[in-house]
């Protein structure tokens, strides 16, 4: 256990609380969906914004804190797009087409994040010792669960208006995120593989699961 | 580092070293499925096959030799069965949906194997400093990679032969191996889904992605 003084240091190096923790996470996706968590050094993440470990331990209680704050806060980028490509779009079928097509609309950074998310998601299964930890772990299984509630939604109305075929709408959700979601436990961005191409072919896969 | 003459007791508690280690590898695979691997600790598999860690050290290196180990076991076992089912079909639609039935078609312990398979993967990604972790390590990324290629082969004579629509073999073998695995990543056995209905649901969904 830290000392209470060093829990909240009054004077922080340098930049807005806001930006440096958003730097931290940053640095953090960075690190973590190049090397994986397993190997990046906590040290490394703070080394790599300039600032101590102690200053560090303000924003973050631990690793797994900021793990699963990058999950939490991708979770909400991922639901954030669904939903504004799901009800910009003029019938259910375009709508899923619309939403897998920009599931692989990602910059390097968001191909780092998807990665981190899927990969290391078996994490959230443990309890940590820590209360901002567990905070965060919480709130992004809430944000996974959510996820799923709201494609089951979507794909019940659409089966309900005759778009989509017929069958249990949690078991085809879990397995159009399932198969979507495992690209990104393989794909690496700069290979000879582009991700459009990619999209394009996980689209086409998307809708033959759910099409009559 | 222990000294020397722990590493390879001479003697050891009770029954002979192939059926402990297997009766090792199937507790650990146990609680590793129930708890996850971090939920669980080495010295509890210890007290579960009720021996004592230096004995346990003689079969494993430590908890993630052993993880690996499994990891290894359930890849030459899954590729064993696809191999089987796919071998004995008369056509390549067939043999497809023999194969994907048969990987739903498992015990309680078997489904906790997946799970681990799935859930653990990424731990593949980085070196350890022991060499049995080492070894195990390689030959579990080597298996995830042959199985890989054997469905790549399957799925590229499938389309030669008219069976299968002309697509990406290797896309689509990691599409349908992505599909496939994600179910283990959620279902958990003893609820009211029967697993003969889950690989049901994923047979449909496998045939859908490479008919025409």
């Amino acid at each position: 256990m830290r000392p209470i003084s060093q829990r909240r240091p009054l004077a922080l190096p340098n930049g807005s609380d806001r930006s440096k923790r958003a730097a931290i996470l940053d640095a953090a996706a960075d690190q973590f969906g190049r090397q994986g968590f397993d190997g990046t050094k906590w040290a490394d993440v703070a080394a790599g914004v300039g600032i101590g470990q102690t200053a560090l331990y303000y924003y973050f209680e631990s690793k797994v804190h900021c793990l699963f704050t990058i999950m939490a806060d991708a979770l909400a980028e991922a639901r954030r797009r669904f939903e504004a490509t799901t009800s910009s779009a003029s019938d259910h079928r375009l709508a899923l087409e619309a939403a897998v097509l920009d599931a692989f609309d990602l910059t390097e950074a968001d191909v780092f994040r998807r990665r981190i998310l899927i990969g290391e998601r078996q994490r959230l299964a443990v309890h940590y010792p820590g209360r901002r930890e567990e905070e965060s772990r919480q709130l992004a299984r809430d944000r996974i669960r959510e996820i799923e509630v709201i494609w089951i939604t979507f794909l019940a109305r659409g089966m309900e208006r005759g778009a989509f075929k017929q069958q249990d709408p949690e078991l085809l959700a879990r397995a159009l995120l399932g198969l979507i979601n495992s690209a990104f436990e393989w794909y690496r961005p700069g290979g000879s593989l582009r991700l459009t191409n990619l999209g394009r072919f996980y689209t086409d896969g998307c809708l033959r699961l759910v099409l009559e």
